[in-house]
């Protein structure tokens, strides 16, 4: 994160969304976010307590009235940033946005980059840097499990789950550092066996934190998923079906616009997106035939696929046009999950309403078969849980850390490296000072998410904890 | 204004513009906003004194955390719908925005209908009703004009000046009424020479503002302007080298992006719409032959007519390739001008860098001829000026008041003509009883402008005024 201009300039911004509004709120954060505040509202701000809320009005220079607003004054380190900010309520029209931002920019503020007023929060230690990025997830989340995990980091748990790491490496690191300045008396104050059992805890835990990802990527980014089938399948149907209950949630609430309809579908607060659903469906005719080269691409950016099959449809031999029989539609899906062994696959065998005998296909035991009604509703339960049971296998959101951004993950798995490196030296018996090297390494890695890197923190730790004088 | 909700109800809205943002702000308002916001919140917000500012965590039923926010608090009257608010600044994902008005909801709020928030200013007498439509305009302005002719209306200039003419009008209306109270006695409290000259200053005033209108809707709403000339006549460099000035400006905010760029000028502060300016480029071939059949559409629609000529070819035998010479430019425009005579017209002479007599046209004296160099920036200021002064003659926008509103002129009409009637009633003798009728029904109009229609405004008058013990 590097911003251009001097971290000293009081700086200001819009922080609403942008266009035409009943209010609109501009930020100004900085040293002389009160003087410059104070010179242009009605009201002498720098005298008044925190966390007041005074109305009054804004001119210009000529003494020219831009509008009538409600300055929030928020004081030192009590504010988000950690500096004097003012909050300007305005009246949201594009005009006096602009007209107040330009009134600061000559007042002497300057206008802040994108994130900066979080960076500052940052450098001012009322974050660290994986919260800072929390509050970017968290601004985007569109889904209730993008949001909890997004909050819990804002929050400091993974943070603090870093630190605790943190830590315990460096009162390991101490140890085996303090014997090095005690080498010429071959003093051993770390038990060997502890110490490895320390490491490879502290491994094993950072492996399960990069596991996540692919759960974190997945309730972030949502989950790609594919829908294929021949015509007549009941594919509309089915997208109908669920993406009408997912609407209404969201159209219970008039005033929230949902602009773009685009096909996502959000399952207990999982957000599911459809690939190019308009073009799976129209690839129907080359998937009736098995011909699926075409269709393959966009299978690939599926994690799952789901291939409606249809059950009142027995053999091959009672084809209709474009159909496609759940036992055919099993041959293929198995073919899939050769080519493909890291997708999940199900079969929707649907209008069971409508099957005439009882039996059913037999599958492979790794692909799932489900029998549906998708214009009767029936199964649809089942086939969203299993749905979700695909993406959340293995973690408890509500409980633990999930990881949501590919740089921790590449921090972690260079801490995890490091850190398996000192165990392999604890092992064969190699000098302590690789070890403690190994060690600084990975707490290396660990403080770059944090933002935290400081090399005085495995001194302070000694000194503090030691305390023997020398 | 007809809200279908209960104004008892407490509401919520989002208050500022939809869509992703670093902060949104949710309003309450209503008796139950600090008694549900502290249910929702984590602090409790009935006590606290109004105009403060508390950080906390709003959270679900369920106990799940949904953000972290800054709630301001706005007690009973000194909230802008003068009753208690809170306003919410949550972070800007539209996923929580949702979450917490849904939140609100559930808790027994209503979403409010769009104005809500202002009507329930206007009931509880924080503003009156051209004031509550001032509010709007502000939103809506986007040029300096337009935004200064709202504040000044928000400010309660307008309605003072109404105030003003109805405080004279019950004083007229309380002489007039008193006398027939004492009809047998014969008596006349009022000067008839000087209650005449009352209604005729009225009259005048209401008649200057009706006819502001046409400023204030060119104001308001930006003035028509159809730029038209054949080719190589130097339209798109004279749009160019306007736009271009225009866009600098805008542009030298960042972070105030301009989505649409649509053809208009903002000259002084005054916003010129250029009529489908695509069609009036596309129209050149048609113009070039007078063939303006197709054109005079949108010129119909224009409120000035700029007609490029090309200054540097002198007569119709020197005619290239679709360019308009200044002189047949001139003969076609007083052409217009007999067809259109109230749409303001110029005669454009372009590239008079280039011409090679200095000779001009003569011009009747109803065609302003303006000689240019679009390409070189020369007589642009002129024109301008031109344009500006074509908008704003015989008002003073500063000290004076326009009307913008189409709703105010019509009751302004309505009222002058019952002021009219009560002033040929005064000169023709008629009883005071039909006269006082004309001035109570010119007060009703003015009344609906501000909403404060009451026939005990002119008993309240006598009363408070004469005190006669009767």
């Amino acid at each position: 994160m590097h911003f251009s201009g001097n971290s000293s300039d009081t700086i200001c911004a819009l922080s609403t969304a942008n266009g035409m509004a009943a209010i609109a709120v501009i930020r100004v954060s900085g040293e002389k976010a009160l003087e410059t505040g104070s010179r242009l509202f009605s009201k002498n701000l720098e005298n008044v307590p925190t966390h007041t809320v005074h109305f009054g009005t804004i001119s210009n220079e000529k003494g020219e009235l831009i509008d009538e607003v409600l300055v929030t004054v928020l004081k030192g380190n009590k504010s988000f940033t950690g500096e004097s900010t003012i909050e300007i309520a305005c009246h949201g029209s594009t005009y006096i946005q602009q007209q107040i931002l330009q009134l600061l920019v000559r007042s002497g503020c300057r206008l802040a980059e994108p994130g900066e007023f979080t960076f500052r929060a940052f450098m001012n230690g009322k974050m660290d840097l994986s919260q800072a990025e929390a509050i970017a997830d968290l601004i985007h989340s569109e889904s209730k499990k993008a949001h909890d995990v997004a909050i819990l980091q804002m929050r400091g748990k993974f943070s603090g789950e870093l630190k605790e790491l943190r830590e315990r490496l460096i009162h390991f690191a101490s140890l085996v550092e303090l014997e090095l300045d005690f080498a010429e008396e071959d003093v051993e104050f770390a038990d060997r066996t502890e110490l490895k059992q320390l490491v490879k805890d502290v491994i094993a835990y950072i492996e399960r934190l990069i596991r996540s990802f692919e759960l974190g990527n997945a309730i972030k980014n949502g989950v790609p998923v594919a829908i294929v089938g021949a015509p007549n399948t009941g594919k509309s149907t089915l997208l109908n079906q669920l993406l009408n209950e997912d609407r209404a949630i969201v159209s219970s609430i008039a005033g929230t616009t949902r602009d773009v309809i685009e096909e996502t579908l959000n399952i207990d607060g999982i957000l599911f997106r459809l690939i190019d659903t308009a073009g799976i469906r129209e690839q129907a005719e080359e998937i009736e035939a098995l011909g699926i080269e075409k269709s393959k691409q966009k299978i690939q950016q599926a994690q799952i696929i789901v291939v409606m099959s249809d059950a009142a449809v027995e053999t091959s031999t009672q084809l209709g046009h474009g159909t496609m029989p759940t036992a055919e539609a099993i041959t293929w899906s198995a073919e899939l999950k050769v080519q493909f062994p890291k997708k999940k696959i199900i079969v929707l065998a649907n209008k069971i309403d409508l099957q005439k005998s009882e039996e059913s296909s037999s599958a492979p035991e790794d692909i799932k078969v489900l029998g549906i009604s998708a214009k009767e509703g029936i199964g649809i339960d089942a086939f969203k849980s299993w749905m979700v049971s695909q993406v959340q296998s293995g973690y408890d959101i509500t409980q633990e850390t999930i990881i949501t951004n590919a740089r921790h993950v590449s921090e972690l798995e260079a801490a995890s490296v490091a850190l398996q490196q000192a165990l392999n030296g604890l092992e064969t018996q190699v000098s302590g000072d690789f070890v403690a090297m190994d060690i600084r390494q990975a707490m290396y890695h660990l403080g770059v998410i944090t933002g935290q890197i400081s090399e005085d923190d495995i001194l302070a730790n000694i000194f503090s904890k030691f305390c023997i004088g020398k």
